[in-house]
């Protein structure tokens, strides 16, 4: 099986388009409405909230219904099909402490990969009404009714550099911590908070670097096509492949992506 | 000279609206658009641009026609007439960080003193088109032509409670990251990133707890009339007046406040 064609990559497209609309209408009421918090379990506090949930299950119930016979992975409900030669990977909201403290910083994440590779990706903001998502080889951004093209900055180099980063939190070794303060000292501006509206930031030639670890791969991989289009380049801290998600390293241009993992790689 | 009858208050008020208004025109274009951004000086990066000056430069030209008696104390410009029994208090952005990095975690403040005291506070955000500001005696949020009170969330113990802060950074010695520690590991959730915004989520409801360090008294004035009148408690991390900045703690309700002073007064 192929790549998608042209015309199947648009029908795709306004299929990935139509899930994040069912997304944001199930999410939206939810938000700032002092929602019950669950806690998924594990050492560290992991919440979710019923609108993770049903926002996943409509978006599973709509794929199932115009595609039958592709895979699905999602964060709350984990995997089917997943060998499927087409799989949406879906993380309903990507931020969800953002979410249960009313700040407008996470998103509904939609991706597809074909066999493996990711080949389209899309990130919805109800609250703002902003939406990134790649096409087929370039990526753009929405907003109240208008769409342009999404560049990341192509010039600029380490020292005037803005780098963001969800939490410190996510560090889990003194070694990893030591790695991203030897980069986060060097550029010029860094911050804290913003999951994966980071990342589409970073393809809007906002933000320069994100430094992240211990993501999934429904974290990543729906904002790789997003990142690659726009121009940027998205790794591990390594420069090995992202896919599999862990430490990532997000950089506006190749240039500063090389500066980044000479550092990061330690 | 008293303080303000109600129909004064209401036209300070409708002009604090304005203000903000003016400023929220001046500040968006530059939103998102790879301005400049300038060192103010001193041993770390504190970032400004133009449209910070821009907006400060609008909103006091604005109070010198209306009211040419106030005084007026910004970030940008400094203070002038400071002794007048009325005057304004303005951030033009507060968040700069945030600002030039394109997340929407950043705010306008427009407060006003009398004789010291505040009176009256405002934070707009423009990309959002979100407006938190307190009323005589009650705050208000508004959003989408809809305009609802505010109050902070009353019942929320300690282990419970979501905490915010903008950044670990703000810490300068090891003893007040440490004292932030014994906070923040008590609670149940945490998170970096946020400026105005957070305390404007705890006067909402969101967020039970701000707690942050080496805040100017322009970050924190407009600030408190919005959370005191939304029911929420605003002090140093020793429990004393907030009006000079410095280390803030906020809380949505007085016992949350009394446990978080215990644990931040070592």
């Amino acid at each position: 099986m192929s790549p998608p064609s042209e015309p199947e990559f648009d029908a795709l497209l306004a299929f990935a388009h139509a899930l994040a609309d069912a997304a944001g209408v199930v999410i939206l009421p939810h938000f700032r409405s002092n929602l019950p918090v669950d806690h998924k379990g594990g050492s560290t506090f992991d919440p979710v909230t019923a609108a993770d949930r049903e926002a996943e299950a409509a978006m599973r119930l709509a794929i199932a219904k115009a595609y039958p016979e592709h895979g699905i992975i999602g964060e709350e409900e984990g995997s089917s099909r997943a060998d499927a030669d087409y799989c949406w990977v879906l993380d309903p909201i990507d931020g969800t402490r953002a979410f249960i403290l009313g700040q407008p910083l996470w998103g509904t994440l939609i991706g597809l990969l074909h066999r493996g590779r990711p080949v389209l990706g899309l990130m919805h903001q109800p609250f703002t009404g902003e939406r990134f998502f790649s096409g087929e080889r370039e990526a753009f951004f929405r907003h109240r009714g208008k769409e342009r093209p999404m560049r990341t900055r192509g010039q600029r180099a380490l020292p005037e550099a803005f780098l963001a980063c969800t939490t410190p939190d996510m560090f889990e070794s003194g070694e990893e911590r030591q790695r991203f303060e030897a980069l986060s000292g060097r550029v010029r501006l860094s911050r804290f908070g913003g999951d994966c509206y980071n990342y589409c930031l970073l393809a809007l030639g906002e933000i320069d670097l994100v430094v992240e670890a211990g993501l999934k791969p429904f974290d990543i991989l729906p904002l790789i096509p997003i990142i690659e289009r726009a121009g940027g380049v998205v790794t591990g801290w390594d420069g090995g492949d992202a896919r599999g998600g862990g430490r990532i390293l997000a950089a506006g241009n190749a240039e500063l992506h090389r500066a980044a993992v000479e550092l990061l790689s330690g």
